[in-house]
């Protein structure tokens, strides 16, 4: 797959291929070999494919049918710009019960298809989803839990960078097959403006890790 | 879920949560213990759900823009009535290589969403479609390798009855987020009518076995 202004270098860089230690049994098929520091590598190319899938559900269904969730601070970017980008409904922080199951709840939000960050995170979001039949997307780390997830999409969902990456090749993903761009044509953002940017103190507290 | 037309006890007579005896790793979470006779079965709560699923990525892609394919026999009524029903495209028996990668082959069709009754013996579909960047959904049982398919339906993908069961009620599924019908209203087909019936030798070799 060739990638309009991202080289498989710069992809790699984000570090969206970068797993964790363990291994869950429903994520084997998406890894190649661990590396010497036992940490489990996507394979990236079926990120790529996967993204894919899901931009084209997520433009099928409607964007303004989407609700985008993440919890983790890393996530709140990249989500609120792709819902800008693409017209998808964001939610960050905490997901407050109801939102999808409780129509006199004013938050509540009636949505074709969910999309989560994290579901070791995010699971008030993924049991209002069960219970109201919403499929669920999510990004899954080689860690992850699968078994509520309808389709997964491998990647390192800890990452800045990575989370950022996935975010936007997804809104690329849903701009061409929505018609709003041409596979060969480059969006107006780049994947730095998808990114949670670090204050000064969040710098110096990832020197000290 | 309450399906019109078929009580729970109808639904499992159709044998759609028979497993096999084999189980691989990915399709450890959508099953439950296993039978005295080393049967694997299958949760079929979580059947039900990803047929709604699917029913929902199909009636947002378009019926129409839908390809399904079975090769093996009892697959081929399910598939056909399905198709008669939502619009949806039909393939049975051979997969003409091309089909979806050979623009200049006569019988090649563009599609959105390819849906395969047994991943194991649908092979040259789920390469073509890979090729294509195709999504995939897949009826897979306890035993099917699940690593190319990006919507996994468990159930029993070999019973007659419970092949015409799946489809019968992705049809339904597709109709009621198709806004055809409503949840609570009735199909024009019964399970029988999506059945491939067996004839007079079909009917002696099943007794011999």
């Amino acid at each position: 797959m060739v990638i309009p202004q991202l080289s498989e270098k710069a992809l790699l860089a984000t570090g969206i291929r970068i797993g964790t230690q363990v291994r869950t049994k429903t994520m084997e098929q998406f890894t190649t070999r661990p590396r010497p520091d036992g940490l489990h590598l996507i394979d990236y190319s079926k990120t790529l494919h996967r993204i894919d899938v899901a931009g084209k559900f997520i433009a099928f269904s409607g964007a303004a049918n989407t609700v985008v969730y993440a919890s983790k601070d890393y996530g709140r970017v990249p989500v609120e710009k792709f819902c800008e980008v693409t017209g998808a409904i964001a939610v960050t922080g905490r997901f407050m019960p109801g939102t999808f199951t409780n129509p006199l709840f004013p938050g509540h939000l009636d949505a074709e298809l969910v999309v989560v960050a994290d579901p070791a995170s995010d699971t008030q979001a993924l049991i209002e989803a069960a219970k109201m039949g919403i499929p669920v997307v999510a990004i899954c780390d080689t860690d992850n839990i699968t078994d509520d997830i309808d389709v997964v999409i491998p990647g390192n969902n800890r990452g800045r960078k990575a989370l950022a990456a996935i975010f936007w090749l997804l809104a690329r993903s849903v701009q061409t097959n929505s018609g709003i761009l041409n596979a060969d044509q480059q969006m107006k953002y780049t994947i730095d403006d998808f990114e949670t940017k670090l204050t000064e103190s969040d710098l110096a507290e990832e020197e000290e890790e």
